[in-house]
């Protein structure tokens, strides 16, 4: 299944059968003061350069989220989006909790977007759904719903089903529907990573759905975050994640995503891998 | 299944539903100038400070290799295990390609080694089980033959059942037996790492015996090794390798081992991996 996303002139196709879609997660206020304290002054200049970084260091789509509280998101949402194209003409992933702000965000884009994200509860779906369908985008949909986030992969399977169906329902087709199965954090559930695996699994073998994950919630609280960050993308990239939201400017994340796909088989003489390591350590190192 | 091996007084569990087994990789001339040129001098001191270190930095069992053109290999290697004993307790995977100094090894062991090894040939099959059946040893078999190592799981896997028959056929039972479905060079052949996964799970789910790998092969003749070997120990590990054969005074491999046994679901409450960091970085690092 391929899922095609969009700006005027650039466009990024994620598939079982390519690459990594590395969606950068940085132009996001949440535990980042920075930003949140530019964002609530106005200056959407740390926006601008947090795109162009990204860009730089390999992301292949850039997730834009800037919920701060008490601000106007869905104006400052639609100017943000303006001011990431001035430096970059890769697709985005429109991030909002509010649909309003999604809409806002949606009118203001060129192209066919990525909504973030709906999830299995009936406002959401009723909220969001005919959003993306009115604007041609794709979206995320989070396997959680009015009960909360389930412990067993299956449950997490029945929940995707019922997005799709709901997605289905309103003519959105099933190539533009991506799954976040949702990774948890493994030092408060040993059995979490194993679970998450088993949900990528079974909702690519069932649904054929692409998918993504917010990588780094699995390494909260432990020492050694980026590799652990890095062994889990691999992992989760062997059982169905197709595009993953990452920091790409930690070269430990770039790195695990390109050495991910020359495992997998999708590297043809490593190329991938030597070129940007040419380019990042142009001296021997 | 449950592969048991032993020195006088410790014993070690490979399987499937426990963590990896670590087989330090160091005591090996091969590539390694100056223990060569140690054991040519029949100075065996670099093979003890070697058994330290590897057993320190969390190896399970030590792999001895001393094979060096000229040397009388059965009369080092027996001495080998001898002073290796001298400084650790962990028991041995005995290593050669002659039957003659496999079987000073064997003599001069105390306890159940594993022995590397033996492969799919008529000759090796000959020479090599029947001492293992004589001396209650465990065995690695490698999957190639007469014809060489062939590309295609589905081959390796054939090679496989061959050396189970064969094994079986002298006494040997199947959990004494751990095959290594071999990792090649991925810069030659970019589907490699993949055949070898398929190895992996063929292996795993058809015969249920357990795994090895001389890890580091992969990466050979490219930069970032260790991030490389290190993903590709874990891909391997959720396909099937129980028993890696690496250098674990390398924290990079060491950690990736951690984490491997972490994301699959082996550490409860991160203990391993928390007590080892703190181990090794005493002070916030």
């Amino acid at each position: 299944m391929e899922t095609i996303i969009r700006s005027a002139t650039q466009t990024v196709v994620i598939s079982r059968d390519r690459p990594l879609v590395i969606i950068g997660e940085r132009i996001n206020p949440t535990g980042r003061k920075k930003l949140a304290a530019a964002l609530e002054q106005g200056n959407l200049k740390l926006i601008q350069e947090e795109a162009s970084k990204q860009v730089k260091e390999g992301a292949h789509v850039l997730d834009i989220n800037v919920g701060v509280p008490g601000i106007d998101e869905a104006r400052v949402l639609k100017e943000a989006i303006q001011v990431v194209r001035q430096v970059t003409q890769v697709p985005l992933c429109i991030d909002s909790a509010l649909p309003k702000a999604l809409e806002a965000g949606l009118a203001a884009y060129e192209g066919k977007a990525l909504v973030n994200s709906v999830n299995g509860e009936e406002r959401k779906l009723k909220e969001v759904l005919p959003l993306v369908k009115q604007y041609g985008a794709a979206v995320i949909g989070l396997t959680m719903d009015d009960a909360g986030i389930p412990t067993k992969a299956e449950r997490r399977l029945q929940i995707a089903e019922a997005i799709l169906n709901a997605a289905q329902k309103v003519g959105i087709p099933a190539e533009d529907l991506v799954i976040d199965p949702l990774a948890m954090t493994i030092s408060t559930d040993h059995k979490t990573a194993m679970e998450t695996f088993k949900s990528l699994r079974l909702i690519r073998d069932k649904l054929g759905l692409n998918q993504t994950l917010g990588v780094s919630n699995i390494s909260f609280g432990l020492p050694e975050r980026h590799p652990i960050n890095g062994a889990f993308l691999a992992l989760a990239a062997m059982n169905g994640l197709t595009c993953p939201i990452v920091d790409p400017t930690i070269w430990e994340m770039r790195r695990a995503a390109l050495i991910t796909d020359l495992l997998l088989g999708k590297d043809e003489y490593c190329m991938n891998l030597i070129s940007v390591f040419r380019e990042k350590f142009p001296s021997p190192r």
